[in-house]
């Protein structure tokens, strides 16, 4: 039996859409018990009008909520009660295989980091964000900002945890893998991108395609496209804002509808021991049934285990 | 009399387009004498279709033309004969005022760094590129690949330059200065751009208004947008794609029909102590034409004056 725990608090349109969203999930896919984390009166009053299956589900009572404004690691210390806390409590613990949020970021990345354990030799866990193709597939994209600051080993490591969640979640055989970059051959880019082309051409881990431009990531040339969390989030925001400009002139299009970045729900923390899920602020129902879909799949794959194996592989 | 030299080889639609431009830029600019630069009898072929004013220009031939895929730094200096060197050779010499070509960037680049002298004060040119913006104006971005490594003094002479752009030749009152970044606040943000921070807020030449996200880029939040070349390369480089995406997907759109870059011809090297612009490959002849106006406005508003005057000013 798989075990799911959700923060119902978490997004700007929780707790309705989050309950709603494990209403949708739960039609699909009996053998998963989820763990409704947040207050219990809300949660039971939602409960009334979207209702779960009988023993699908667990309530646990959390009394706090961590608000979007506050400070992620005082705010966890402080707030102990609350669902994000809480919901971490239960991971480490093993009560729960997964923990999915759509709260405040900060303290789901402060959670991943410090409740849970980073796998043995990655040095800086990542996160990263879906992108539209035209073809209706998704690639991904990563780092989106959890690590401004990076070296040519932070950017090889996240190739592969990419390419592993690309290959196992997103079901691409052999994923291609970019590194992004300002001109195509070797050695153009920034020192950290000349250190660390190299690095992933000679990753046996990688289907290495080369370097990729800005012109190609919304694009199919590759499943993967690495770079830096400074640079990863501008492009992210750069995108999720050109479907602003679409819905605004009201233009109609089957591919920029897929621009829509939070019905996506979100990626996990990739790097850390257990699957952990930060979703955007302002998740629907979709967002919430695809996050719990996407938790189901990590556990199923033992997502875990293949990054622990690949890693412990790199080491020796 | 305004001197302005043009290549009449560079560029992926020359020489037909350039001289068309040169045309129709002529219709509206009189006290205006364009020296054409490049293989003699293929402009006087041009001329034949495309005539120009008599007396309104000079041919100077020059019998090479160093191609788009060459090395820069080696096709400059062993062809001397090419249109580029000729060109910057007239401009060097003050035989021209300024100096517009479409043709290989990076000869463009190691020119303007090598045949003119930059600024007194100023560290590193950079180059930026227009954002189109949905009222109608342009903004700024730099810098847009000159510079893939950065200091926070760099990016700190990015915006003075670009706010002096801004103002004297876009004719935008007192420029809003936004530096790219992954949040708002202070203190966000890699080493660079906290670094930088300060910089801007503390420069009273400028009117900072702090971080700007992803998500503000295509706006007009800022009128010039500040970042490292590397960065502003690939955000360059994926907006210029969501203008084939449009094209691609039949999308007819006033707004997304003005992110055909091409359109905008180039923007001039900043930093440097003669007026230099760099075209797009793919320039038509309405680039060309642009090029040229903003040539003349450069060299009109003494803008390479007003470069020197705010950069001995703030070495005082």
């Amino acid at each position: 039996m798989v075990k799911i725990g959700i923060d119902i608090m978490g997004g700007d349109y929780a707790p309705t859409e989050v309950i709603k969203g494990a209403q949708e999930f739960l039609k699909d896919n009996s053998n998963v018990h989820l763990f409704l984390i947040g207050r219990e009166n809300e949660i039971n009053s939602e409960l009334q009008k979207n209702s779960l299956p009988k023993d699908s589900f667990t309530v646990i009572n959390a009394s706090q909520v961590i608000e979007m404004h506050e400070h992620p690691t005082k705010a966890l210390k402080e707030k102990t009660d609350s669902s994000i806390a809480v919901g971490f409590g239960l991971l480490a613990a093993g009560k729960t295989d997964a923990f999915i949020s759509a709260g405040n970021t900060g303290a789901m990345m402060v959670g991943s980091l410090f409740s849970i354990k980073t796998i043995e030799g990655v040095m800086r866990p990542t996160i990263g964000a879906y992108l539209p193709r035209e073809n209706g597939s998704l690639g991904l994209l990563l780092d989106v900002g959890l690590n401004a600051d990076c070296k040519a080993d932070n950017l090889n490591q996240f190739a592969i945890l990419g390419s592993l969640y690309a290959e196992h979640i997103l079901k691409v055989p052999n994923p291609k893998v970019g590194l992004i970059n300002i001109g195509e051959e070797e050695g153009k880019g920034n020192l950290l991108y000349q250190g660390a082309f190299p690095l992933l051409k000679n990753n046996p881990h990688l289907n290495f395609i080369g370097n990729i431009e800005g012109r190609d990531i919304l694009l199919d040339k590759a499943d993967v496209c690495i770079c830096d969390g400074f640079t990863g989030n501008v492009i992210l925001k750069l995108a999720e804002s050109v479907f602003d400009i679409v819905q605004r002139r009201k233009i109609k299009d089957e591919h920029f509808d897929r621009f829509n970045f939070e019905e996506y729900g979100g990626v996990p923390v990739l790097g850390v021991a257990k699957p952990v899920i930060v979703g955007h602020g302002i998740s629907h129902f979709l967002a919430f049934k695809n996050m719990l879909n996407i938790a189901r799949k990590m556990i199923e794959t033992d997502f875990t285990g293949k990054m622990q194996q690949a890693f412990s592989h790199i080491k020796s």
